[in-house]
């Protein structure tokens, strides 16, 4: 396993001047709940269709995270944002509704970081002033997609996931007022350890997440001690503890500053088996409880790495294995 | 149209080392079949599927790419690519055989132009040394993904295009030897004008592009005139009228230095109504027959603007329209 070479510091450390989150209805009765700036008292958001429902989500929250940076959509030059919808429609459709350039991406649920990673070398080399990092997804969009249609109400497996419906977005700019700051970037390498079960994807994902963070360590010479918290983005329960033994084989042991994403967003009488999955999922928890915590100044240094399992049906009805890759960045807290 | 503050302008001009394409067999029998590193026999490359000999392709070209730069995959950093499939499956797992840090893209048939800004974003930066921009697309997956199954033999309607089944890779570097350089690239706009026709991809595009380029023109203070060559992606024949059409209605007339990726593809023989699309469409004809003619002098600066159409079957299905992006690049020829 090659790791290095990887990572970005960032000279002029982009800071997030702006955010929002948007949840679903369930997921404001989890953990986060005081934490989400809205949740949805309708998962349909008043639209026709799912689909377009997960649009409008994102739309709202890009909207909202404008907003709270005291600009204007005028403000915004870049949007950089992707979804687990195939082509990507939830973010291309949102963008005809914003008058700035956009980078379509696509990372399955390591968007968020990939388009923060992504905002932040187009802000720190000042190429654009304003950049709007967005991601979302939706339960009932993703399960008709990728799995099954939710009216043949299958069974799902002890080692699933539930697939977050929520969107967050980020605003970075080196103008405005933050404490909060993006220091560094670390993209990831896609890794597949053979994992074949489109229900397990922790397991698919974890070994991309302990490569990605290793290579952190050793392109900036950190440890794990250094950060006030680790937040790998949707390994679930599952993933989260062969991540751990991962590694731990590499010499790496983590300890209470670990956590992970989908680990926490849901209670343990949601049933949700593995907790939260879900391009949304490691983007609502960044953007609501992550941020607050380090506004607070309770976190101050947090290394946050977002996982993708890079399958899509066709890859699996053709025998494949689910790859995985995680990116991450570095926020830290410094009074502005 | 608000345009303009889109465009960056590279300090150190990244430079084109290495590149490669891979066309299939109707390519082959096109304008350009002297031009293209190698021609495919079995447009399934010895595969099963046709989603497997898609990755081949794309996977061959990009060895193939480094190959001509006198590098070794381990020298290869980052891997920027995306395609046409859902979940961007060819380029995720294609990935999986580069040991190199992995950006994923989608852009649709945009994504040749889009991996190149963002390549060379980074290489500027000097973030990575060694970049692969690649894409590529397939008739035969395109065609049953976004279409029809191919065995039911619907008749194409005639202002529809042919998806090039083909694919291509730059590698892009500060260091090495080589003549092209890319001097500036433009991110694009999202841009709707309410086409819904999913066969007539041309006219939803096509505002996209003049867009792109009108804001190209505006933010480098730069005329058509100036470029030997200003090539969009693949907007196909009607498509290349109407996006000369809009130019000229805001005051842009270009003239013999102008074409199109998807109208050049193909002759008149090859039945292909509008001409050529599809990712792999703008991606073969840069790494083939434009490169060649900058290397040998005959363009010495062309704007690249490729073209996407971002729409899904969902989203047909749906009653959406069409939106468009072009995202462009400008190439310059210059002694090294």
């Amino acid at each position: 396993m090659k790791v290095g070479n990887q990572t970005i510091v960032f000279k002029n450390k982009p800071k997030i001047i702006g955010s929002y989150s948007v949840a679903g209805e369930k997921e404001g009765y989890g953990n986060f709940k005081e934490y989400f700036d809205y949740v949805l008292k309708d998962d349909k958001f008043g639209e026709k269709t799912f689909e377009k429902a997960e649009r409008k989500i994102i739309e709202h929250t890009i909207f909202k995270a404008i907003d709270s940076a005291n600009l204007t959509v005028a403000d915004i030059d870049l949007l950089v944002s992707g979804d687990l919808l195939n082509q990507i429609i939830s973010s291309s459709f949102t963008a005809r509704h914003f008058d700035s350039t956009f980078i379509g991406l696509y990372g399955a649920c390591s968007t968020m970081a990939e388009s923060l990673a992504i905002g932040a070398c187009m802000v720190d080399a000042k190429h654009f002033i304003n950049v709007a990092c967005a991601t979302g997804s939706h339960f009932s969009t993703v399960e008709r997609q990728y799995r099954y249609p939710l009216e043949l109400g299958n069974q799902r497996p002890p080692v699933s996931q539930w697939t977050v419906t929520g969107a967050g977005c980020s605003i970075l700019s080196l103008k405005g007022k933050s404490n909060i700051r993006i220091s560094s970037a670390t993209f990831g390498k896609v890794t597949d350890y053979g994992i074949k079960d489109a229900n397990n994807m922790g397991a698919a994902m974890a070994p991309a997440a302990m490569r990605t963070i290793i290579t952190h360590f050793e392109d900036t010479k950190s440890k794990p001690e250094d950060f006030d918290l680790i937040l790998t983005g949707d390994l679930g329960k599952l993933g989260s503890e062969i991540f751990l033994d991962l590694m731990e084989h590499h010499g790496y042991k983590l300890g209470n500053n670990y956590n992970d994403c989908g680990q926490m967003i849901y209670n343990n009488n949601q049933k949700t088996f593995q907790g939260g999955s879900g391009a949304g999922c490691s983007a609502v928890v960044l953007n609501s409880y992550i941020f607050k915590k380090l506004q607070e100044g309770t976190f101050k240094k947090v290394l946050f790495a977002a996982t993708g399992a890079l399958l899509s049906p066709i890859s699996s009805q053709q025998g494949e294995s689910i790859p995985g890759i995680c990116h991450a960045i570095v926020l830290e807290r410094s009074d502005d």
